[in-house]
């Protein structure tokens, strides 16, 4: 009957039964509760209820809301709840978790929580904690149950009775030697399946896949998105089990790599979000500004250099912005479907040749179009059909080039195993100004004895 | 001990096997792979051995492995194969799959497939495909096992093995009336925990989270991610349960609409990757690229006004390009930021305020420094100390303006419910040209005075 009630009505029906005193009503409700509703719940709750709310939840799911809530919010949670409370919930939650919790807090108090835990969950966290940022080992949870390999179906039933807690979100239990070498796996279902007295080493598959500790997280993200899975069991270089990721964590991933290559794309600098404050925000685009400001400058130069035929025909200026922003755009286009595709798919020798001999197809089209096009109109506004001509032939010539700039470099970057994301549209953009007004004013005074 | 083989090993050892007709074993390899693998093996083989290669999986192996490939090669695969077991096969695949593939093909084709299959598996694919693309109909699949809630433990337990294939990828067994009607949800480990005389109706969860039927996938992503699920139910307007949604398909939704987000900010237009034919490519491009010509025009004109200032200081000109430039970067900053935080999160009026004066704030200080740069540049640059101050003081205004059109524009849109993101930092770049040229030279204008 609950399932009925909106965000919203759900707030209030909690808040009477706090104030009512109802703890048998509210404790069925949180029941039925996911630890997301709970801190959506909680995020909702006057400031002055919430020290109470929380008291009366049990660890275990205030655990499981905590997670689910935004680090600012856990930290409010975990001050309410005391030290000693604090203790039990870190030592309960999912270390990967925990670690990114505690890496947004000074060394100083990090290492008062970790030193209030339970020594073997906060020697975990501070293992966890040494692994290298955007890697397998710093996103694996040690949540996850294993099995030697003489277990019978009923023994691992048993041991999933035991850990029920920690094997709540997984559905495979993982087989190891006693070196705690990984053998093999066996879901949940192939339990349901087999009869109780069946070898966990009958129906267990040992062609395991799993990945490296060292392993980067955007490689991690591949391998579950390719075999379907829902979690993945971590190894060390020895081939011992030290983790596993779930794909839940692999999902976030895959936002906020996706968010990334778009700040890179755009210029826009790392981690800027709403919360920003407008110093940094702006301290961290101002590099790239900068630089671009340079670069521009040679644009200025070049124009410099052809002063005199500026002199002659001012007309010419008039072209200058479209001719150098249609070029930037062409190349932002090229550059967004080569770094986003190179995510996806590793490039053969072979297939660069293709892709940037497409490329060069679609520049050559897109030049025609739009150079035929801006002929006619230079000619109808400015009434010089040889001006309409230099203009046309300029904007083919950049079109093509600036579409090539726009492959090339990204593949380039790729091949010198630099992020191609780094050749920001910014970047791409400036540079092909600099290409397009060199090319148009060359070819102008090339003609300018014809447009005088 | 196939685990250590790498995909080129593997691919030998099973050409090898299957030329000295040595099936036990091939046998043994394909049993111990994942689909996915086998689906590189066969892309890896050579074509004259494929057919063989396929006749030899068994049809759910077979069936498994056709769905990892792209559509080409299952087009492939389905042809070698021959109509009558190509039925089989459409019959076992997921049917979100199916639809995808047959969405490939010409309607004619697609039919003659469709009447070649089971008829309830076609029918169950035919409504599929009458959903609008990109909602939970679309994506869902029918293969799922579901009970009557008096059902025990052990019976659940029987129904599962009954369809093993089926309840292969998933983890959880669905609870439905006499109408269908969605009751609740049992995971595969609260079989494992619970009594087998336990009734069903005692461990299931019954406030079960589901999305309906006409839910955007984007949507979906988001239940799936806040709830950590790996599945979710999906139910019609009366609540009756018509499929499921699977965190696999989950995960390639959320990179396909990063790559969507991406395309529209960069304005390379829809669908374009690496095999994007050229032809296509440049008329997906085009329309964008027409339109910034005709507004890169309304620069020139701008120009066009102000030619006496041009004519008596060219060096004005020099500067052009960068300030164009300059602002058209902010903007693009500006924009990534805010398209990319609508998507995680909803505004309220108090915080778009907020955003503004945050993004006014940016604007100022990066307008105050490179504004005081390029004046010192400009002066030592042109030896005219009031040419800088012009260039200088336009910088500053433009930079401010490009950084708030960057921001409001995107804001503007998606509060009129237009996509944010179809404002591509193309269109930014050329209207902030427009801005700045005019800025500019006004500036310069009202100074010309002092500046001949």
């Amino acid at each position: 009957m609950y399932r009925d009630l909106n965000a919203g009505q759900m707030v209030d029906r909690i808040e009477q039964l706090m104030t009512n005193q109802q703890y048998d009503e509210f404790q069925l409700i949180i029941d039925e509760l996911q630890p997301f509703d709970i801190a959506i719940l909680f995020n909702q709750l006057p400031e002055e209820l919430r020290p109470h709310f929380l008291g009366m939840l049990e660890t275990r799911i205030l655990t499981d809301m905590i997670q689910e809530l935004e680090t600012s919010a856990q930290y409010q949670a975990i001050r309410m709840i005391g030290s000693s409370r604090a203790a039990e919930v870190m030592d309960e939650m999912d270390n990967d978790d925990l670690a990114t919790f505690l890496h947004s807090l000074s060394d100083k108090e990090s290492d008062l929580f970790l030193s209030s835990m339970n020594i073997s969950e906060s020697g975990a966290v501070r293992k966890l904690m040494t692994y290298p940022a955007e890697t397998a080992g710093r996103i694996m949870t040690n949540r996850y149950v294993w099995i030697p390999q003489h277990y019978t179906v009923k023994e691992a039933s048993g041991k999933i009775r035991e850990f029920a807690d920690i094997s709540e979100t997984i559905s495979y239990l993982y087989v190891i030697d006693e070196d705690k070498k990984l053998l093999g796996v066996v879901s949940y279902r192939d339990l349901i399946l087999a009869e109780p007295h069946h070898q966990i080493s009958q129906i267990m598959h040992s062609r395991v896949i799993s990945v490296d500790v060292g392993m980067d997280q955007e490689q991690v993200a591949d391998v579950i998105r390719n075999y379907d899975f829902t979690a993945v069991p971590v190894v060390d270089p020895n081939h011992v089990l030290i983790g596993i990721i779930t794909v839940d964590d692999i999902i976030d991933i895959v936002y906020q790599e996706a968010n990334e290559d778009i700040q890179k794309l755009s210029g826009s600098g790392k981690d800027i979000d709403f919360n920003t404050k407008p110093t940094t925000a702006a301290f961290r685009r101002l590099p790239w500004l900068i630089l671009l400001l340079f670069i521009g400058l040679i644009s200025g130069t070049i124009i410099s250099r052809f002063e005199d035929t500026l002199n002659q025909i001012v007309a010419l200026t008039f072209f200058m912005p479209m001719i150098a922003g249609m070029t930037g755009n062409t190349g932002t286009q090229s550059l967004a479907v080569v770094v986003r595709g190179l995510i996806s798919k590793k490039l053969s020798g072979k297939e660069v040749r293709g892709l940037i001999i497409r490329e060069l197809l679609v520049g050559l089209i897109i030049g025609l179009t739009c150079g035929i096009l801006i002929t006619l109109l230079a000619y109808v506004w400015q009434g010089s059909l040889m001006l309409g001509f230099v203009v046309g032939i300029s904007l083919i010539s950049t079109l093509i080039i600036g579409t090539i700039a726009g492959t090339v470099i990204p593949l380039l970057l790729n091949k010198l195993k630099i992020d191609p994301a780094v050749a920001s549209g910014p970047l791409i953009t400036t540079l092909n100004d600099v290409l397009s007004l060199f090319i148009y004013f060359g070819i102008a005074t090339l003609f300018i004895s014809y447009l005088v």
